[in-house]
């Protein structure tokens, strides 16, 4: 009778409870990694997390009441995983969006056509917010502005119409080409006298929604009113253009700076039993764009990031060194949040051994990007390329030497090799900094599967050391 | 003058023409590949197709009169593409949904709360279309029969609620799993006596969405009426037993088994210029259910055929053997079209050097699962991996031995070899056999790689031919 009571809470205990059993240093790691993904797929810690920052806390450009409330959020989640958390205040801009935002073509016929549009962040309002009319010239980038002068400029709406390149297979190679060859411009039309500034979208997507930026204005007393108009308002435009080249467009905004505001970078830590003054950083970007809910940007890095510390804690695993989770503040407005984090670093000589972010959404992870000095990224393939027999069963076969994330840039010196998830990057422009940015755009699986693959990384590297390391790798 | 005027025709003949270069024999394979890539990626032509076939189409249950638009139309658009298109009659079941299907779970507090249901594939209706109440018994498989016994069963309704393994990455595998182990046996309930049977949609999401799919009966005497439930619903359920042992659902649908019909499978060809008799073949099947659109299953695989035989024309490549496209009829209620065309291939002797199949949706391609003989599968996987480094640009790394497409299944004779496209599934499920699986969530960009990758495939091997050909690769 004991027997059969013993079996059957052991069969209980094994399907009912909610802790799964521990993973042990001398766990093989092949069971390992089956276990944190286990848990990862099973548990949707990640997502339900995600769901709470997206629907009650919203959008949270930095600066904003929105902002500080998840700031507040996740550091309150993060204690019941970490032996510290604290914050670190650093300094923001604040920039509001106003009430209304418009854009109108003015056909030869005596049509209006409405326009897909909104601020650019930093953007200034049209004058006393009322709306301006002008004659617009398409280019594609400012050196078309050179090539067309600045009489053929002056007081026009300078329309910036660059599409990401189609034939990149890698999304964000385009955006970051349409970016350099384009984007990055705009600013030059006010040097050229132009009176305001329309910008095509950055996305793939041919659909109705504006995707917002930061604009870089090249003299700080000749800021001019810059909107994104959709990539189906910008075909519109352009279309129109080219059976009108006197066309005009009328257009209002009433966004405005509202000088600086507290924020603070979120910084929690499991303490390692050997090393606790080496630090392996998993992070991500805490702050969103106000259009959608920050759901792919970088909601789901933020779980990324937070999840690791959920997946040691829940699986017991007791790191070697610290594993430190940091939350920036202000990625999309500046960066102040990364470059404070990295100047108290400094300030405090703390050791890292590693810096991990993930900032390219919560799509399928196929691998990492690389960085760092050429010698510490080249290393740190070679290592990662051994444990691709581990990687395999979860369909990370990438393993390359690549741009990492903004945010760790910063951290760049000595021999800290830099690390970024590469994910699947199809549809990240689709929502990217876009109304669509919601957390029903966000797959659970997908974003499951990113935790649990950088918390592999991270339990390899924690168990085995780097090759940059003092002592190199520890196996 | 006459050097600008040629300089400017040249010019614009380079930016503006539709047609991009010509893929000779003597083009480098990478060259070829990434002009493949290139006009997939640019022109859209599938994804431009496909929203014909979802909206002015639309479902396309084999035998209904819109499956044999979708052959008209798609007949239509590949003898633009094709040297012969010609159409293979199959004599295919018709089932109609009918106009009302409900079911309601009746609480013990007199509350009635209605569940999402539609009906399963070839399921009678309730008698005389009225609605049937009785006690519900929950089981996990048909074991959970044998094991309650048949007075526990007798008059009741059966509520299967299996749930897909979230824990393994590949989601196919997780569905044929829990097809093999539990749905398969949805058949059993009437044989001991149950009045209805109602099922756990198979889907990791967590929704209101009922996913329908064939039941097959065990005893054609002995036919009950089986519903699906959405996820939710049946997590309701499943709570609601839990409390009330003795609950209660009513249910009512009026489907019904209408006789046959005459479907058709579209077969079209570019004859080969120096082995016309060897057939390469792309296919993929063209019905659908009748909830959504048919767009993941199976609009985007037919697409993907389909564009494999509109990049070789566009780009000029004459193939060496004679690249078939073939759109089945009734995959998904009976798979008559594929039998039929597996059964007309023996009969007249054609020789097949290779038989594709696309059949897991629009998604993201990581490469393909290879079968056949196992001497062939190895021999085809071996040759493939040569190719890894010509793959490797667009992200296709998988090159398996695996389960490939239903439909080609029929076709596995001789050491022909079978490939199925392996694509990126954690999003299949959440649409598959659901209302859905609409137009508006296949992405464009992951459809397009699709495309490019089999036409890639057949691309090579139509260049280098296979090892299991008579003389082997040529090459």
């Amino acid at each position: 009778m004991k027997i059969i009571l013993y079996a059957f809470i052991v069969y209980f205990s094994l399907f009912f409870t909610s802790n799964p059993p521990a993973i042990k240093p001398d766990t093989p790691d092949d069971q390992a990694l089956k276990a944190i993904y286990d848990e990862a797929l099973n548990k949707s810690w990640g997502y339900t997390n995600l769901e709470h920052l997206c629907k009650n806390i919203g959008p949270r450009l930095s600066g904003s009441e929105s902002a500080a409330t998840a700031v507040t959020w996740s550091s309150d989640v993060l204690r019941k995983l970490s032996d510290t958390v604290y914050l670190q205040q650093v300094e923001v801009p604040v920039w509001e969006r106003g009430k209304k935002t418009e854009a109108e073509a003015l056909l030869g016929n005596n049509d209006i056509v409405e326009l897909d549009a909104c601020a650019l962040g930093g953007s200034v309002a049209t004058l006393n917010n009322r709306s301006l009319t002008a004659e617009v010239v398409e280019v594609k980038s400012s050196k078309d502005l050179l090539i067309k002068g600045k009489d053929a400029i002056k007081d026009k709406i300078v329309f910036y119409n660059c599409e990401m390149d189609p034939t990149l297979i890698n999304n964000f190679e385009a955006y970051d080409q349409a970016m350099d060859e384009c984007f990055n411009g705009t600013g030059d039309a006010a040097q050229y006298g132009a009176q305001a500034v329309l910008v095509r979208s950055l996305t793939h997507a041919e659909d109705e929604y504006p995707h917002t930026q930061t604009i870089t204005y090249k003299d700080p007393n000749k800021k001019i009113p810059a909107l994104a108009l959709s990539t189906k308002s910008a075909n519109f435009l352009r279309s129109a253009i080219a059976t009108d080249d006197k066309l005009k467009v009328t257009m209002q905004t009433d966004c405005t700076a509202k000088g600086t505001a507290k924020s603070h970078n979120v910084i929690a830590e499991i303490k390692g039993s050997k090393y606790p003054n080496e630090v392996i950083l998993v992070s991500a970007y805490l702050d969103s764009w106000d259009l959608g809910e920050g759901a792919q940007a970088n909601g789901a890095g933020a779980m990324h990031a937070m999840e690791v510390l959920y997946l040691f804690k829940k699986l017991k695993i007791q790191p070697q060194h610290t594993i430190r989770c940091v939350l920036y503040t202000n990625s999309l407005f500046g960066g102040a949040g990364a470059k404070k984090y990295a100047e108290e670093m400094r300030k405090n000589r703390e050791k890292h051994i590693l810096a991990i972010e993930s900032d390219r959404g919560g799509f399928v992870p196929q691998g990492f990007n690389i960085g760092g000095t050429p010698l510490a990224a080249e290393a740190t393939i070679q290592q990662l390329r051994r444990y691709a027999y581990l990687f395999k069963p979860y369909n990370l076969f990438y393993f390359e030497k690549g741009e990492t994330g903004a945010d760790i840039e910063a951290l760049k010196t000595g021999d800290v090799p830099l690390i970024s998830l590469f994910t699947e990057s199809q549809r990240y422009f689709d929502y990217h900094n876009a109304a669509t940015d919601v957390y029903e755009n966000v797959n659970k699986r997908e974003l499951e599967l990113g935790s649990a693959s950088i918390a592999s990384l991270v339990y390899l590297i924690d168990k085995y050391g780097l090759p940059m390391q003092s002592g190199g790798t520890r196996k």
